[in-house]
Order: structure tokens, then C-alpha cells, then sequence
């Protein structure tokens, strides 16, 4: 090994090669694997925690906000799903097609399906029509609205490419669905969702979002607008972490969501959705890990703090160990973000280098090394996943209750600022398609590009086809004034948001 | 409406038509409906709720018994369901099979399934195989084990006949599933884990179990050894509550989950699992309702306490609302075991009459009317829902948040008291086969026989056949000594249960 490989615990880097590096990332740090099924995964348990901490903060902001949870079926008879044209034109190419209901043994003794059904059921891509077919019977008049209701599930598309927590067969998600009375009701519950994801994304996952609608090409199957936060990852790509549609009547018609007025007519209701998944997962992992590994922002880290114990003399092990347990026990019982610390006692027959290793690989923000000489100092020496790994600062024990929660806001804070200035630095005007084209030429060049664009879909296919480069939203903040479209100077009233995706 | 029948809110009464009477309870209490996918169910908000409760606190028991969630694939291809053939057999009937992966438009025009899969995917019936897999990659030394993992998921058995919670052709559950470098480790994990779920049902559901063994013919196919927790509905009939499975080496043959111990030889695991469905929202319905609807045990409650504001002035329903508001405002800064007070303000414009049974039908522990009266007097007139409707208490208003979650506690132990001395009423010692005969004759008798057996697997099959009755488990506890096989007269070494079963 020579000296500069040394220096970094994932191999390829960043600069090296992203996607590899962030499968290392993925690797090193425990949280997923692929499985034997064709692009599904398996969740591990460092992984998984990370998806029951995200459950936790938004499933109380939906509650917050109204909503109650309920569930739906799995399965999808075909007969719903061609209700809606468009709709299902957007999923047919990758659904999940259950025709049969039993096992028979064939001919050479295997097992073949048997059983089939008379009408195949899809399993659920999305469940607009199925759960607008339970809301069709829930609302009878004005009074049974809105509907408010979100479910936490297990959704199957047939993606031909895939990549852990961004885009795999079966994904888990949370999927709101409302029905209103009017369009503006429905129209500020799309815009409050969006807000909710946006916020949640800043003040827990440390990642700003920028919040925009999609353009006509972009949009949900079905929807009259689709709205979106976009999050920049560190190769200067764009992720797309949530969505809130506002479906206008169009569901409501095909699964016949009406009710009757205060005026005793009968209306169609006015629906929405929106949703996020396990790809925030994935969109955090982008965001904040460094060429050393996973790095989590605390609010939603699987641990906060792991305790090293350092042992010199194996007749001294049993009281570090004990010093370090009642250490753990204490500050189990301080509180960070409404929720007690999760504190880690590593007490491996391992060499403390090895473990400090292991611990910032995934991702774990504060570690503590105690051996005799710290339990008789009673200080300890503290490291911050966010500051170079040889960096320690020195804690005495008395405050540490204090200091643990305060450090990692600290640290929390210090990714978002990190996460927004890149975000900034490669989000950038651009007036003319050659500096478009320059803009996008390489890998080490690209970010978000703001131009004008004159609202023709033939320039998204064009750049889509040339350049991998999307319209990613039509931003609702910051208003750029008007100017002229960079593919034909006709005039446009702002400027939209290009970039590669994921 | 004759008086007989006024005095009832749900009709059939439970001695009526008992399983009439469980589909009105439901849908009176608004928890759940049929959904239009064959055997599927809809979990409605009030329903879902307890699923919810039930979820927090089994989890937070499996966290403390130090196991940790993951997330498994939905789908399981068949050659690994083929690699342990009396699993397989076991579940063969009853697999929904995927087949195709898109949907494409037929010579009509229609949409037909399309991209026929190379081998087709099994909706997970139950994940062992697939656990199994990934546990054979994640276990290579002892210091791998004991590995304890759980799964919150989705389950999917083509059941032929369903009944809302108890058996429908998907289902919510937990799994768990572990490995162990030894029998005795894997014994105790299996025997744990059924106290952790025969305490919960005591402790929350307030449903007293029996704890036993299954009997060969009603293990899980594939299990070395199955016990249950076994529950006594008002019917007599028994319902499994939960089981949990002692594996042997039967699936670390079959998934090769082989690990080397500490001197260095490779050995299998040893491994078990363990489960709860949504069937136990159905159990806890079935032991505490009654002819007036839904009873919930205060602990799971989707709420715990409605305000129903009584206004006789028009004038005066601000006031009378706003009291109302400010009073619940206050109770859920209140805890009642661990968590806020749910309490609900009902300020519909209906009759308080109504509103008392539309709460009483959905089984909230306590409803309190509030009206100038009250408010003038700081008196409040609360009532019970293990009480019968008319019966009221009164309670000054001071010491309203000392006294809700002492009266919570009041009904939470009422209701396991009342289950329990039905339950012991309707166990009954039986030493012939004579008076076997006569106890399952009718609807009107039955309950648990405790019987003494030979063990042969043929008289269970008999009487299964002839009075729909099986053996529910050989009890744990509780020993009745050895006697005569009701049968052939064979001695026999205890007693087993002999019960119609849900």
C-alpha cells in the first residue's frame, strides 16, 4: 500500500469512481446487501434503523398535520388499474403480474404455478386506484371531508437498472392520499406536504432541498401537477427526495370519488398524493459520507455515540469494562432531539485502532475512548465524525450529558451548512447552450444549471438524449425574473433547474 | 322494535349468531372492510391505530430481548422454497405466484400479463427461506452468534375461507428469526419468546393464554417443535395467539447457515422463529366485546377518553367548546403507561345521545359529557365502558388527571379479570370419551377439555373430523398428573387440550 491509499478507509474514492465508491459506502458500513431476488435488497439492521428513525419524525408530522394511517391491499386487480389511462400507462412496463394462486407438482416432479386467476392481480406499483376505490364508498357527503390518510408499505416496480436505497424492484415508501371538497383545499394540502418533506430533509436529514413543480414531461401519471424537492448529491447530480401531487379530479373520476354538497348536488372530490421512500436513505448516504465512510447526520443516526474501551493490562479489562457500562447507562438517560442517546459499549476482543475504524465506517458521529488513564483523569477524549479522525478534543466527565447533546447539534448543523454551501457552489446561472453544453461535458464539471427555457418539451427530450441532463423542477422560490430560452431565445418568464438525475 | 331488542346497539347479540355478531362489532366500530381483492381487507384508521399500539410495544420488547429489525424481500424465488420439502409441502396450496413483469395491450386491446420471469417469485407465505439465505452469507464464526433479527411485514397465504383479522389472504406480522451456536441457546430463545408474547397478551391485551407445545400434526411445517399461547374467545372457541418455533438444524441444512466454533470446526446453527399477525386485534375483539360493540383494553385503545360537550344554547357552545378543548388540552399532557392520554373532543352537531353510542360502539374506555352543569359545578360525569351505558360516576374536575389514568388501569385489569374467570369457567377436566362426546355437542357447551391422550395422532385426526375439535397444545404449566387415555384407556402422563378452534 502506498501512502496516499492510507489515508482513506473506502476504496475507490469519491474523485475515483462515485458510484462504486458509494457501493463501498454501502458495504463497509453494514446497512444493505443485494439479495438473491432480481433488484431487490435486503435491509440490514445499521440500514433498517435508519429507515425506523425516518418513520418516526415524519409519521408524527403527518399525525401533526391530520392524517391518520390505515392499509390497504397488496394486490391490485388489472381491471382497476386500467380505469385510469394514463395512469397505467405509466406503470404497465413494470409491474409485478400475479396470475396463479398454488404449487403443483409437474410432469418431472418441480414444482410449476397452478391455480391461475381468472383475473391477474398487479402487485402495487402505487395505490391510487385501490385506495380510490375504498375512498369511492368512505365519502358519501361534504361532512366525510377531507380524507386524510397516509400508509406506510412495501411497493414493487420492475426496474431494469438498479442500485441499493436509490432504485430497487421492491422499495418501502409512505404514500399520503387525500380527497378534498375543493381545489384549493386539495391544492394547499399538496403544498403543505411538500413543505413537510422539504422541512424534514433540512432539519433532520441536514439536506437542502430545493422546492419546484415538474414540468408536463415529469410529471405522475395522472396528475394535473406533480411538485418536488431536489437535493444535490456530491457527484453535482440530482436526487429527487419526495413528491406531492395534486390530482385535480382526475382519480376521482375513474374511481368515482363524489360526494354531495352543502347544496345537496353531488361533486367530484379533489385528490392528492404524495410520497417518500427508502431512497432518503440513500439520498443522506450522498449527501454526507466522506472517502473514510458512512458520515449520519445525528437526528437520524442508527447510534450517536460508541465508547471504546482501552484496555492495557488484561487484569484491568472487567473495571474498564464496567466504568465504560455505567458510563453508557448514564447517558442512556439523556435526551437529544426528544429521543435518548443511543450509546454503543464496543467490548470486542479487538485492538482499539480496528474499532475506531469500524465505528467511523459506519458512519457513527461521536466516539469516545476510555482507558485508566481517562477513568482517573476523569476526562475523556472525544472524536467527531465530521473533523479528520485524528482530531480529539478533550471532555471532563462532570459536563458530559451536557456537552454529548450540544456536539451533536453541533455536528448536525455543521452537514447542512457543508450539504448547502456545495449545493450552492455548483448551482449556477447559465445563458447560453455552448456554456450549457460546457456546463455538462465532463464528470468534473456539471451541478444545477438555472436557465431559461421557452416550455417546450422537444428541448427536455433533446438535452434528456444528448446530455442525460433533465429539467429536475420549475423552482417555486427565489424567482430569477424573466429572460430568454437558451435553445431559442424566445422569451421565458423564469428560469427551471437542469441537471443529471438519479 | 320490541324493548328486548332497544337494549342492544349491536345486533345479532353475541348469542344470536357469534360470528354475525364479530362482523357487526367491526363494522359498527369502523376498524376494518372487505376489500374488492379476493380475501384481502382494508384496515381502517381506528383499526390500523391498534396494530399501531401493538406494534410500539412488542417492538420495544424485541429491542430489549436484544434483537434488531431488517428488511427481507417480499418475493422468494421457488427453487429455495423447493430446498426444505416439508416447509414447502406445508404452503404449496396456498402461494400467490408471480410470473410475468409488465403488462401489454392484447389482440383486444385489453392489457394481458407480459415478460414471462425465467423462474417464478413467490409471495412470501412466511420468510424462513429467505432470511435463511441471507443468514448463511452473514454467519461464518460463533462470534456471529447468537444473530437476532425481526421483520415487520406483509404476508401473503391464499387462504379459501377469510374472516376479517383472523385469517385473510394477506396479513400484517411480525417474524422472528434467529440462529444459535447450540440447541440449549436456540431452546431458550423459543421458550422466551413465547413469554415475551403470552406477558404481552396478559399485560396489554388484557387476554389470559395457556402456554403449550403443538402437537406433531399441528407443527409449522418444517419446526423441530411449535409452541403456542392459546386463547379462549366468548364463543369457547380457542384462538392461537402467537407461536414460536424451535427450528432444530432443520433450515441451516436446508439454507446451509454453518458456522466455525471456537475450536475451529464447522457446525450448523441451530435456529428458531416466532410470530404475531394482526389476528390478535381480531382475539382481543373477540374476548372483550360485547352486545353494545367494540371493548378495548385502555393500553391499545386507539383513544382512551371522548368529551362530548352537552350544549342546550346556541349561544353558549363557544364557551362549552372552548372548555372542552382547554380540559383536553390539559389530560393529554397527561401519561397513561408511558404514553400522552388520547382524548377526543366529539364537537359534531348531533344529539349527545348519539354521540355516547357512536363512542361506545367503537369501545373507548371513557366518555365524559361536559355542559354548562359541569362546568359551573367543576363536576364531571364520566362513564365506563365496562359499565353498563346508563351507570355514571362523578368526579370533581381537579383531580381529573390523577383519576383518568387510574380508572384506564381500573378497566385494563376488569377486563383481564372477566377474561380470565370466563376463560377457567369453561375449562373443564374430562375422563371419558362419553362425556367428550356430550361437551362438544352443541354451540351452547364446549370451551377447553382437558383430556389425557395416548399420543396417537389418529384419534386427532378423528375427532377433527367428527366434532371439528383439535388438540390446541399440550400445556407447559400446571401439571395434571399422569391418568387414562380418554380413547383406548393407555396411561397417559398429563392432559392436553382438546377445543374447537378459530
Amino acid at each position: 500500500m502506498n501512502k496516499a491509499k492510507i489515508r482513506t478507509a473506502i476504496e475507490p474514492t469519491r474523485a475515483d469512481n462515485y458510484p462504486e465508491w458509494y457501493q463501498s459506502v454501502l458495504k463497509a458500513a453494514d446497512l444493505a446487501e443485494h439479495s438473491s431476488v432480481r433488484g431487490c435488497m435486503v435491509i440490514k439492521p445499521w440500514g433498517y434503523s435508519l429507515w425506523e428513525n425516518i418513520q418516526r419524525v415524519l409519521d408524527a408530522k403527518f399525525k401533526e398535520t391530520g392524517h391518520q394511517n390505515a392499509y390497504f391491499p397488496l394486490f391490485i386487480p388489472l381491471s382497476f388499474l386500467e380505469k385510469e389511462a394514463q395512469h397505467i400507462e405509466g406503470f404497465a412496463k413494470e409491474c409485478a403480474v400475479v396470475t396463479h394462486h398454488r404449487l403443483e407438482k409437474g410432469a418431472d416432479g418441480k414444482l410449476v404455478p397452478a391455480g391461475e386467476l381468472e383475473e391477474p392481480l398487479v402487485v402495487r406499483p402505487t395505490s391510487e386506484m385501490i385506495i380510490g376505490h375504498s375512498f369511492s364508498k368512505w365519502v358519501e357527503s361534504y361532512r366525510d371531508l377531507p380524507l386524510l390518510i397516509n400508509q406506510w408499505a412495501n411497493i414493487v416496480r420492475w426496474e431494469m437498472r438498479t442500485r441499493m436505497f436509490l432504485r430497487t424492484t421492491e422499495f418501502l415508501w409512505q404514500e399520503g392520499h387525500t380527497a378534498h371538497a375543493t381545489a384549493e383545499e386539495a391544492e394547499t394540502e399538496t403544498m403543505r406536504m411538500l413543505e413537510v418533506y422539504a422541512n424534514f430533509c433540512h432539519d433532520y436529514l441536514a439536506i437542502p432541498v430545493i422546492r419546484g413543480e415538474k414540468t408536463p414531461t415529469e410529471r405522475f401519471p395522472g396528475a394535473v401537477a406533480t411538485y418536488t424537492i431536489e437535493a444535490m448529491m456530491q457527484d453535482r447530480k440530482a436526487l429527487q427526495a419526495g413528491t406531492s401531487h395534486f390530482l385535480g379530479q382526475n382519480f376521482s373520476h375513474s374511481c368515482n370519488i363524489s360526494f354531495t354538497n352543502e347544496e345537496g348536488e353531488r361533486e367530484f372530490a379533489w385528490t392528492t398524493s404524495w410520497g417518500t421512500t427508502t431512497r432518503l436513505i440513500g439520498a443522506m448516504i450522498m449527501t454526507h459520507s466522506d472517502d473514510d465512510g458512512l458520515v449520519l447526520p445525528p437526528k437520524i443516526a442508527s447510534g450517536h455515540l460508541v465508547l471504546i474501551p482501552v484496555i492495557h493490562q488484561e487484569e484491568r479489562k472487567a473495571a474498564v469494562l464496567s466504568y465504560c457500562e455505567a458510563l453508557a447507562a448514564e447517558l442512556r438517560r439523556v435526551p437529544f432531539d426528544g429521543q435518548p442517546l443511543k450509546v454503543i459499549v464496543d467490548a470486542r476482543d479487538l485492538r482499539s485502532g480496528e474499532k475506531n475504524w469500524h465505528w467511523i465506517k459506519k458512519g457513527i458521529p461521536l466516539r469516545l475512548e476510555i482507558g485508566e488513564r481517562e477513568m482517573q483523569a476523569n476526562q475523556m477524549a472525544l472524536a467527531r465524525r465530521d473533523r479528520p479522525h485524528k482530531e480529539k478534543m478533550t471532555l471532563a466527565k462532570e459536563g458530559l450529558s451536557q456537552h454529548i447533546p450540544q456536539l451533536l447539534q453541533e455536528i448536525q448543523d455543521a452537514l447542512l451548512v457543508k450539504a448547502t454551501e456545495f449545493r450552492n457552489q455548483h448551482t449556477v446561472p447559465i445563458d447560453t447552450f455552448d456554456d450549457f453544453k460546457q456546463f455538462f461535458s465532463s464528470d468534473d464539471t456539471g451541478g444545477f444549471a438555472l436557465c431559461h427555457w421557452n416550455e417546450d418539451p422537444a428541448h427536455e427530450l433533446r438535452v434528456k438524449e444528448e446530455f442525460n441532463v433533465t429539467i429536475r423542477c420549475i423552482p417555486l422560490q427565489g424567482e430569477s425574473g424573466p429572460g430568454r430560452c437558451i435553445f431559442t431565445g424566445e422569451p421565458s418568464p423564469r428560469r427551471v433547474i437542469f441537471a443529471k438525475a438519479y
